[in-house]
């Protein structure tokens, strides 16, 4: 691999991770078969599913807390609908901080009413809502933690008591917070944790079960707890890739030192957008994410420029989303600081060209 | 590899697949990125996909016909439940000819009335119901063609003037029939089209938007097609090896070449299970599968020594599926003739040891 890979998601593995994942494609575990030629009953990849069920409750801190971990199809869009099919009796609150946020509010609205708590769609999301009131009657508050599309993230989860659910799919394993005030969190794997294909979701088993409605079993979060995350064929090379990155972020010394990192790498890109005259920040300064950097160009005519600089550096998937514009570097767990070291000399040095 | 594997599913992938996924792990098309961490806006993938939903219209003889091809997740299972969401208003019917048939049922009956018009669960489903009447009023008539857990398929295909919906899970792709008397084909990859993760649904658009219900986005064909199957972020590299495989099914003459070639290895099997005293056949002999070959020992205290036989050869997952017991030879397309004969070998070497 050559490239630099700011891609927002499908998005950048470890290279060790590639490189195993492409050996077990080839063969498991001196088993004489292809990883993707295994029963998902086999006793090899039961060993793989367990794994990686526990090393996600691990790294989050949730073990021996009530919570199961689960690895399901369909991505973030899929838990959109599930997540209010099992949880929305009556009434729940959405805080509104994006594209993800607006298409969750859209699926939950079939299922029961809805409340705005807050959005910041007045400014095209460049910030995250603070100070919005909670009623304690609600089923549940969703929040989405990290904005992929603008760029923000919370900082500050929400005071209230009643369940809190989250998107997590462009921040999990990111950064410590204590993941024991959330009841529900759920994460497409393409940007934190794996290949596309399956999506993480932990939840606490005692939220479940209080809806007065029919559940279709792919989409009951207690069939697939009962059976241990095999109700149906799991994705067998997604969730084996994912095992590969849990043990990486664990073997890298857990959520701490990849946060430690993470911060660097978004400081260092943050106090260039700053610090060069030929740019500016899209979100708001406070609420900027640690895990997607958008940022313009002052001059739109420096774009073809820019554009050639990044590409002759081997610089991919920097482009903004078509709802921003400009640029978005997504600097996730396993892109190295090396890789921002080279985006931000290109930025200095376009003040060279221009 | 080096295992004879007849795997139910997931399944035996050609040799050459397996290979050019591996490769595309470390490198896809000297893009300098790996296929599973490249965007899936990507000219790259947009290229895969769309390649992978012509060569299944194409291979299935429905180009041009109204049909559309989705690459869609969560399996078969989920299918049950979106098959029923967006096809029934009133009632339905179904062929109960197995475990999958029955789930099937259970879910269809959240949305409306089931009329299973007949089934072979007296006989533990080990042949196919025939003769049955179907009501004109149908909203449509839903059967599994191929039964993987007792190795029993549909040879006829029921005529009806109702909208016609099949669980083609383990046979698609692997006889030539009129796919156009289908409106609606769905079929887990993990058997004749890839590695789990994903599931191939085709569907003739004119048989959409009759119900009347509100459809959740990621339940609702219209949906996945109005996206060209990308709604949401596809399952990458399971849509990258299906894609193989259709190629080398196309590269190999078609479905009438992969056809001629599973008869000859279904005959040798069943050749083999008739003759062979030691040996009983499961399902009914003119339902047998030409996929699954389920048979039984006479004498149960045979079993430690085959067993140990087919180990010693490197024969792979023949175990029965627990609701039959015995020994299950799932002999998929990608399954070289060279295996059965290994298998036949064994069969007949029995004798010699017992």
């Amino acid at each position: 691999m050559s490239k630099h890979n700011f891609s927002a998601g499908p998005s950048i593995l470890r290279n060790e991770v590639i490189k195993s994942a492409s050996d077990a494609i080839i063969e498991l575990n001196n088993s004489g078969l292809s990883l993707i030629e295994i029963s998902h009953r086999s006793k090899d990849f039961v060993e793989i599913m367990n794994k990686a069920r526990l090393l996600a409750l691990e790294l989050l801190n949730l073990e021996n807390k009530g919570y199961k971990a689960l690895f399901l199809q369909g991505g973030a869009s899929l838990q959109f609908l599930m997540t209010a099919y099992n949880l929305l009796d009556k009434k729940a609150g959405y805080l509104n901080t994006g594209s993800w946020s607006t298409k969750a509010i859209k699926e939950a609205k079939l299922f029961g009413k809805i409340i705005e708590v807050a959005s910041s769609k007045d400014k095209n999301f460049n910030y995250v809502p603070k100070d919005y009131i909670v009623d304690p009657q609600l089923d549940y508050l969703h929040i989405t933690t990290n904005n992929t599309i603008f760029g923000t993230q919370i900082k500050k989860l929400p005071e209230t008591n009643v369940p809190l659910v989250a998107d997590m799919s462009s921040d999990i394993l990111s950064r410590n917070i204590d993941f024991s005030k959330f009841d529900l969190i759920y994460a497409g794997a393409q940007k934190n944790i794996g290949p596309a294909g399956t999506t993480l979701v932990v939840v606490k088993e005692d939220i479940l079960g209080k809806v007065n409605r029919n559940i279709p079993s792919m989409l009951d979060y207690r069939i697939h707890i009962e059976k241990d995350s095999m109700f149906n064929t799991p994705p067998v090379f997604a969730i084996y890739t994912s095992m590969l990155t849990l043990e990486w972020i664990k073997n890298s010394g857990g959520i701490n030192s990849i946060e430690a990192n993470n911060s660097k790498k978004a400081d260092m890109i943050y106090n260039e957008i700053d610090s060069n005259e030929l740019f500016e920040g899209f979100a708001a300064v406070e609420d900027r994410s640690s895990m997607n950097a958008t940022f313009n160009l002052k001059n739109a005519s420096h774009k073809e420029i820019f554009d050639k600089m990044c590409k002759d550096a081997d610089i991919s998937g920097v482009n903004g989303h078509r709802s921003v514009g400009g640029y978005r570097a997504s600097i996730y767990n396993a892109l190295d600081i090396s890789s921002v070291n080279i985006l931000i000399d290109i930025m200095k040095e376009l003040k060279n060209k221009v």
